[in-house]
């Protein structure tokens, strides 16, 4: 039977050399694929409250879009720097070189709600650790963080661990 | 009865002075709300065969996301350039100063495949122009192109219907 991974596509060298890129644009082209990943993110949580889904930009905007949609909840978008019109709050974190920031409506989660963040790829964990502050500011409970694809070495599961999260993914490479 | 226009706020002078932003966050993160724009935008395609669902970076990619898991079809990105990893073919069109280009990955749509294009709004319909131009060329067929909120004064609506594409729209704001 076909499973998510076999979905995926291996990019060489993307975006710079010596990277092995996991493109999960073949998983969401695919009508089996893509409605396979959804139910597979949230079978963990089937019979949990999940008031709201946060989507982390850009390719979890279209996993949680699809998410909320099955759970019947709202989504959230934690974005970039700057894209959000309205009132922010903001949160820092390290990347290989410098650092980026994203942000959150102030408005856009209520204390107490259970919210699920979703995107497609656990590396460094940076941009979840991020958008779970967000989320935990405003005084939301972090229900757990799902992820297509986990790359284990990069310590991101770790990381999220750390912090107490329940961290769920579909399928891991190592070696990345 | 509330409907769609009235969970979407308007956010005065973002991104810059004298622009009225009509922000659909507030309505993606209303579980009704989102419910309802889902909906809503499939509306006119029951019964019609849509293979794929196509959506425009980056707000395009939560609503078709959901619209492609409702439909039970594949999702294929239209990003801004340099995001894709692999083999894209590429669009420019003409902002209000300068150009930028959209690119689909050249697999990502088979000949003769219908195709359902979505995004949060049209405006001029520059964006959704050079989305249904990339469709095309891959051999894609467009159902139709819908988004939440139509900006009529500023002339998409006029400019995609001289494709000869149908339009869909869930509201509509003028005098912006």
């Amino acid at each position: 039977m076909t499973q998510v991974q076999d979905y995926i596509r291996t990019i060489v060298d993307f975006p710079k050399p010596g990277i092995m890129f996991r493109d999960v644009t073949t998983l969401f082209s695919n009508p089996r694929g893509f409605r396979m990943a959804i139910d597979q993110l949230l079978h963990p949580y089937a019979g949990e409250r999940i008031d709201v889904v946060v989507g982390l930009e850009a390719r979890g905007f279209i996993l949680g879009g699809a998410v909320a949609h099955q759970l019947g909840t709202g989504f959230v978008p934690v974005r970039k720097k700057g894209k959000l019109p309205g009132t922010v709050i903001s949160e820092a974190y390290t990347l290989e070189y410098g650092e980026a920031v994203v942000e959150v409506h102030d408005d856009a989660i209520a204390p107490g709600q259970n919210v699920l963040i979703v995107d497609d790829l656990l590396a460094t964990g940076g941009t979840a650790e991020a958008g779970i502050k967000l989320v935990e500011r405003l005084g939301g409970q972090i229900a757990g963080c799902a992820f297509v694809v986990d790359l284990p070495d990069l310590g991101g599961r770790k990381r999220l661990k750390a912090l107490d999260i329940d961290v769920h993914a579909l399928c891991s490479f190592e070696g990345d």
